[in-house]
């Protein structure tokens, strides 16, 4: 019998067994607020008891609304405020009085508005929070999406948990990953929107996911830095211990004046930040579409042995460009051996394609075609990895029967080609043009991470993904 | 009355009356060769009738076919050869003795296959149709789509006509731009795939294009350079008269060698090439993306008065990466002015949204509010470009009843401020990642290009394509 592991200092935060919600409108309608947070957790399936807080409303959404908080007659664990910030002061006392645990402030109006008696409010109730031992999430956030709480932020979060656990400073950037990666396979752990970080931190948060057993990938967004050499630290023990990838904004003037009246952020160098992580061991990318990218290769490609791609797929046009976009993001694209190319010739019908890399031939729209083209492809003694790149609602494919067949045909056998050739095989899916295709191609995607690969919607896009990743395995040598 | 202007000398080849398809399957399944463009004629509506060339078939598709080209009984203008390489010189012959005035080369396996004897024959073919007096295209192409005179090269293809002329060596990605460019509210007037070039070359289409009073707007995508000094003449002609983009591949060594077994193409060097765009005043891009962004900005955003843009949308933590990739592009965010803040102020409800720039106020998302925020927005005296973004299938408006008047009222604001205020109004739709929402995003799209909108998938392809406007506009001066 192994003891279990020693729980993070910080889990009571992410598994709250009831909640309460402030500032929830009586108008069922309303979009923003409170009301927002009761119909994520009602989808996602909240376990504990919801209770509503409400001055006058007996019930709202079905759920029985309390006038304060200090009259719901059961223990609370986590408040979500959406009051007004100055009734905020009001709300701590009430959760101290009914010895709330963590309260997250969706509430804004605080330090980011720029107004210096908004920002001294904002120091007044940490200070008073941090003496009553009860901890913030925000202001200015919206607050945890934790599927084995069964805790989401947004509408639409699925309840499946995965290895992935992201510390984003942006409530819509934290929602947006989110909403990008699951289509992709990546499922999550926890999912932290902070806000302005008044008492919970970035610190906190990378120490926390370092600890979690349940994390194995650490992705990041960041605005601004606050306590510097504590978050320095924190990321240098995930950086350590896992995949760390980190988004920082404000890499511009302008982009730091947004991020300053965003969430009070004060952005600092983008060089030093850059030192701090590459001696940390963690990834900076330069958009949120290549942090997604990178929570997909970590989870899939995980490791390369080397810098050489073989790219396979129909399209001359898109091998050309394919062989340039991959080269400019550090990789290669080595003409294949004699023998590979020997090999491929047997089942190449026609002339004016392409056998020596990229690999663009016809015969990859038949069936056997398909698995005699990629198969020697990954084993060729040259090659580290496999691109495979394809579309749907346009060429040969769109005219074929029985696609839905041949789409699950060809990611089985891209998946077993990964298994048994040990070396990556990733999938590029051109983005769809019509409602139909757009079906098809979410259809392929799915059989595609469901079998263990790695998708993308563009080979540039999987070229600069498989570039950081060459990159980052440098940094933890 | 003015005399009509003069058809510049190759539009023949762009309005054939007749065509003959040699090489046509007589398997109604095929998807490779002739049967294709039975099909994508039949499907934009060729007016004129199309004969079939088999050895043995009485008709394949519904189409009576002829032994040879000769026993057709009709005078045909143009022929597309997809038989194999090694029985083109007697198509060639039967074209001759048959009148016809061009001949498309579907047909690949010449110099492309880097093998002396085919491009031996390549340059014999070429040598006898010029002393006959034929004009090929190819081979190794998907020849014309030409919505005017009915000629598609892949089905799905719009029979509407527009604008834009485009020049490529590629089939495939002249259909991915098509395919790309049509949602987005393009529309052509001829789009030439070339592939190898053995006798009309991107000089002649170049050249063609820049006197086609039809084609306002040109974009290319070139794999090599063939007899630079008169491509040169030709694109600087071009660059002179009106708006040009160039995507050259081959940037890199790989990209090199995938384009000479692609279309035998040498690369040549891309800084030769970039003195030659900016002399041509023709803007180089870096993608197949920005080629089509490109068609968009100069459609229609057409002339920025300077680099100052406005942001707005909701969700801060999308205003804050904007700023960044807008100003890594090249544009400023300047902060609006105390007097628009004041109007702003006027109309937005809570703390925690920025009304400096980017723009972020829930407000956006009332129809009063909508149009009360961007129009101060847009008449700023320090701004000269309205960047307005948003998404479908998440976020406030997903919870929205009345989604579609709703954006049609959007669609209609946006268009009429763009008028009124004389600045051009760009909108960003992200992606989707369910059907629903893709078809959401879709009629968004289309109610913006109606309105004359340019719509781009992201900002930071956007500020790229603001920032590509403002390069081109100063080579023009």
């Amino acid at each position: 019998m192994t003891a279990p592991a020693q729980a993070p200092a910080l889990d009571f935060v992410f598994h709250p067994r009831s909640i309460a919600i402030a500032g929830v409108s009586a108008k069922e309608s309303a979009v923003f607020g409170g009301g927002g947070f009761v119909s994520s957790l009602q989808e996602i399936g909240f376990r504990g008891p919801i209770y509503l807080i409400h001055p006058t409303a007996p019930a709202i959404r079905g759920i029985k609304c309390y006038p304060t908080l200090r009259d719901i007659p059961d223990a609370v664990d986590y408040v979500i405020s959406s009051v007004n910030a100055r009734f905020v002061p009001q709300l701590l006392e009430d959760c101290i009085a009914k010895g709330v645990r963590v309260l997250h402030l969706f509430t804004a109006g605080f330090t980011e508005t720029g107004d210096a008696d908004r920002a001294k409010m904002e120091q007044a109730v940490v200070a008073r929070a941090r003496e009553a031992g009860i901890r913030l999430i925000g202001p200015n956030c919206m607050g945890l999406y934790v599927p084995e709480s069964r805790l989401a932020m947004m509408n639409g979060q699925t309840p499946e948990e995965g290895p992935v656990g992201m510390v984003s400073q942006s409530g819509m950037n934290a929602g947006e990953f989110i909403r990008y990666a699951i289509p992709r396979g990546i499922r999550c752990s926890k999912v932290i929107s902070f806000g302005n970080g008044a008492d919970l931190k970035a610190a906190d948060f990378f120490d926390y996911l370092a600890d979690d057993p349940k994390t194995e990938i650490i992705v990041a967004y960041l605005e601004g830095i606050q306590d510097g050499p504590r978050l320095a630290d924190a990321i240098r023990k995930a950086g350590h211990r896992k995949p760390v990838a980190i988004l920082k904004s404000g890499r511009t003037e302008a982009g730091s004046r947004a991020a300053n009246s965003h969430t009070a952020s004060l952005a600092g160098s983008l060089q030093i930040f850059d030192a701090l992580c590459k001696q940390a061991g963690a990834l900076r990318v330069e958009s949120l579409e290549a942090l997604v990218d990178m929570a997909v290769t970590f989870r899939f490609v995980k490791r390369l042995s080397g810098p050489n791609v073989v790219v396979v797929g129909g399209g001359g046009g898109a091998s050309v460009l394919a062989a340039d976009d991959l080269a400019a993001a550090g990789l290669n694209l080595p003409p294949l051996l004699p023998e590979t190319q020997a090999e491929l010739a047997k089942i190449t019908h026609e002339a004016g394609t392409s056998i020596r890399n990229p690999i663009d031939t016809t015969s990859l729209w038949e069936d056997q075609g398909f698995e005699a083209t990629l198969r020697p492809c990954a084993e060729a003694p040259n090659i580290d990895v496999l691109l495979y790149h394809t579309s749907f609602g346009s060429g040969p494919g769109a005219r074929q029967v029985g696609l839905r067949d041949r789409m699950r045909r060809q990611a089985e056998t891209l998946g077993r080609i990964q298994e048994q050739s040990g070396k990556p095989v990733v999938v590029c899916i051109r983005p769809s043009v019509s409602a139909d295709a757009f079906e098809q191609a979410a259809d392929f995607q799915e059989l595609c991470w469901r079998a263990n690969l790695a998708t993308y919607p563009s080979i540039a896009r999987a070229g600069i993904a498989l570039g950081n990743l060459l990159a980052w395995q440098q940094l933890q040598d």
